[in-house]
């Protein structure tokens, strides 16, 4: 079945990457969960991105924060998509990882979402795998309509308590 | 075979959308290129949103500048994955573009590239289809492949010249 | 009377928005506060949009943070004047949302505030308001001249404690 | 009829201005425009803006660049709805001006739209005195038929070329 | 003797403006400390203003917020040299007041301090006295003096700590 | 008779300097206007602003693009007040200069006007000298007055080509 | 042995600076820390910085906040390498620091690293001084190797927890 | 002798880094200069920064522009200090390139120095190169005395020009 591999540049970040690897698996999408810094494990972020696809790998989310060039380095060694996941870090408020992950040179894309968006870089992803398998496509719709539901909740509520 | 649906806010901004064009074609992806404004025709992106994935459309790029909302106002309207391009427009340098296309609140991801990007625009929305077509797949790694020999041969030119 | 409706994309953000309510109330403002989103419920966006001027809505403040479209997607669907808040939220201190609100693209305005700028949504709701209602225009000359009575006691007061 | 001045900090804004101007003239608006600088005739803009609402005006749109406090400075003076336009100058790409009018403090609202946006200035000002007035309400509406219907022509225009 | 006009757009803002008030004093400056709105008492800065230089007032120090009007304001009334203040609000981390304040159209200057630089603005009001009254530049460049030494002071400390 | 000492930090940043000179020059007032760089020729900086009390300065204008050192390098020496004049480079808009200006620590304050604002430049060393010399006052109230009289024109002119 | 000097310009910064002086004591190279304010004590900057070869000191970091001089000053005064440490203060979220450092006009670097980053400060002086001393280059590889090791660790860890 | 690589992730990039170049040969520094990407030859960045010490290089000085990860990407895989050159592209006016090469997480520095400022990042290493080779110390400080020399000509032709 569907496979994504989740790595973050630094263990501090998992609090913030932590909803991806939930979401996913709600959608059962198995995850490969790892740590691995573009700069201070460069071999090993090689190897990984490097063998990512003959290990069933299919999508690639990549979490880091201040200069955050792990979405870049995994691109360049892996031809599957990867969503940059920029995390916000003690300064810049995440101007700084956002602009690092999103500027990609025209070559090499990351697929970028909102400064520490986990939810949404595992949804992205379960909605790239949906392209393929139909199953997913059939839970993301349901998860949609769910999220519409529940602010419609969130709606009746607020009357409500007006 | 593979389709995406290219749409722009403005038929001023096809100049800097046809890169994600040009590429797509080149591989041999289906595309349907739309002038669709969120703000403007706000009942034709719907519609056409709603509609998308049963017309076989697979990914969607969309491309808008200043406050552009295109991205977030289709991905509402589709379980299908959304790759935004924020087009840079006359004041604050893409900027604007570029938070109002990433910074998507939790549940509706879009897949953000560069500011004027649409090269990569394209090349995301092939990788993304890469996970379902094979041949595709192949077909992006030989691009990867030229693309290393062209910086290849430049690294060697200029050595010459200097 | 005179009708606004305040929607928010996030019951979250209703601490964020109370103030533009209770200072339409002050005034004798009827108001339809309703938590609207423009990305998880674009269905009753539109809806609601549609059918405003017919239900006697005549203005709207509209309340989100991030990538802040919902300004822009109702605008799209109505005539009525639609006053844009921002709210600021974890990130990008608010510019991210100010900025997916003001830079609105030709022939679509939104009336944007400032960030988390709640009573001034509302008074600029009164005051467009009172160019038709005679009687709220008198109210808001007297709130004005309450409001610079209540700083010239403050400066009393500074001299005092000075 | 109705009445919207249109005021700008310098002669040399007029060109970005003049968009407000020729909207209003089309929807049949009246318009007085004036330069009048918050900075260097002060009591010009205080006489003018005291005297607005008695002058019949029901509605201002001011135009100032850099640090812009020229709606501000009206919007103390008069209860009448202010419009900011922010107009960008040499250096920080419209940013000082657009901050200095959005970000008003409380109880003295702006309502700003996007630096440049002379367009939807006028447009915003339209909007406004059509809750009033209900012929305009039907001019509104009716341009943004036809601003749709454009952008469908456009859209026919490109699938042509393509 | 010198005297010093100290005024803030809201009373909340003394805290952030104490530290001019308290440097002047103790150069034995007499400071006049009001609480004046270039917004909500717009006729009470007009009037302060115009009447300053009769009043013997010889400098202006003008804190205030957001979108920092008070400095610009005071400066269209009085010949008087005016010292701008940005005060920090709760978004945009001063950006808003100071590119508000420092950023005046040509031929009204405003003299622009760091934000939240209380001292600072105290001490330049001190230094522009001292062109004038030579007791008072005597008394400064005693406080740059020990302020020197100070620096000095915390050097050795801090050689002896490590 | 008062005299200024304009300094820049390069002698390409003179075209935008010399509207200082020049209004100065209007104005009566003596320059010495020097190219003096607080990073090339730290050791002249410090030789001419140590000296430039006893040489009969009153008052520093020190412009400077980039990381802009030479307000502070300046004030960091003399007792006199210094006006920083931010030059805008070839990136960043400015911004860069703006804040190494204007965000002096404690202590040693700079009054900082706007990007590429030197007219204001000059004219504020002009208010600062005429605290002390009633002639420049009276000059520095024409023209003010001179300016008003000039928008009014442009104003009635304006009227005449609608 | 190798020595760096390691100054900053306010004592409240040496928190901020410590993970330099103590990484370089770890490597076993010689520390010079002092409190030199560029604005406050010019001339012990200068005498600092001109002795400090003679001295045998071989690298600088100098740290800094607001409008961050002490980098560029110190470098004016030595041929020495400088490095420049942004420290992050109570507004403005070390932009400001940040470029006052990096923007040094042609002629006179500043090798800045990023804000608030007192290691890499530090790291960097050791591999500056390793292309010197080679048993520092020994001990610098192994430093990186232990780094790795420690994401090694991290990643079997995260992935035992999960 | 020293020796300098200087790499450059595109061609198009070899006119802003050109003085880089120069500048190292008119002080007898040996230069390596390479087109080298990241992203796009990924393998060839991770080989010769695998051999640079080996081959003889010394220092590295690293061009890139938009999400700038080349410097940091050589910093991973070479114990050798690497001087981060961020290069302006067509959006962010340098901002992304300068985040991305200067916010480098801990452990792995680059020393960033002005945006296209590729003769300072020509200087630095020869700064750098200098701390071991005593007759660069002497070319440099040589070269900061005709510097000097130079601005005091500038300044003597400005005084005669005025």
């Amino acid at each position: 079945m569907a496979k994504v591999a989740v790595i973050m540049g630094s263990k501090n970040d998992f609090d913030a990457v932590r909803p991806a690897v939930d979401i996913l698996k709600s959608f059962g999408v198995e995850t490969e969960v790892r740590v691995i810094s573009a700069h201070r494990t460069p071999d090993l972020a090689h190897d990984f991105a490097k063998g990512a696809k003959e290990a069933g790998i299919e999508v690639f989310i990549c979490a880091a924060g201040k200069a955050a060039h792990l979405g870049g380095v995994i691109a360049a060694y892996t031809p599957l998509p990867v969503i940059g996941l920029p995390i916000k870090s003690s300064t810049m408020d995440g101007l700084d990882s956002l602009l690092s992950m999103v500027q990609m040179p025209a070559g090499i894309p990351v697929a970028c979402v909102a400064i520490n968006g986990a939810l949404n870089a595992g949804l992205l992803a379960v909605q790239i795998l949906a392209v393929k398998y139909p199953e997913l496509m059939t839970k993301f719709e349901k998860y949609k309509a769910d999220m519409a539901e529940k602010i419609r909740r969130d709606d009746e509520q607020l009357q409500k308590e007006l």
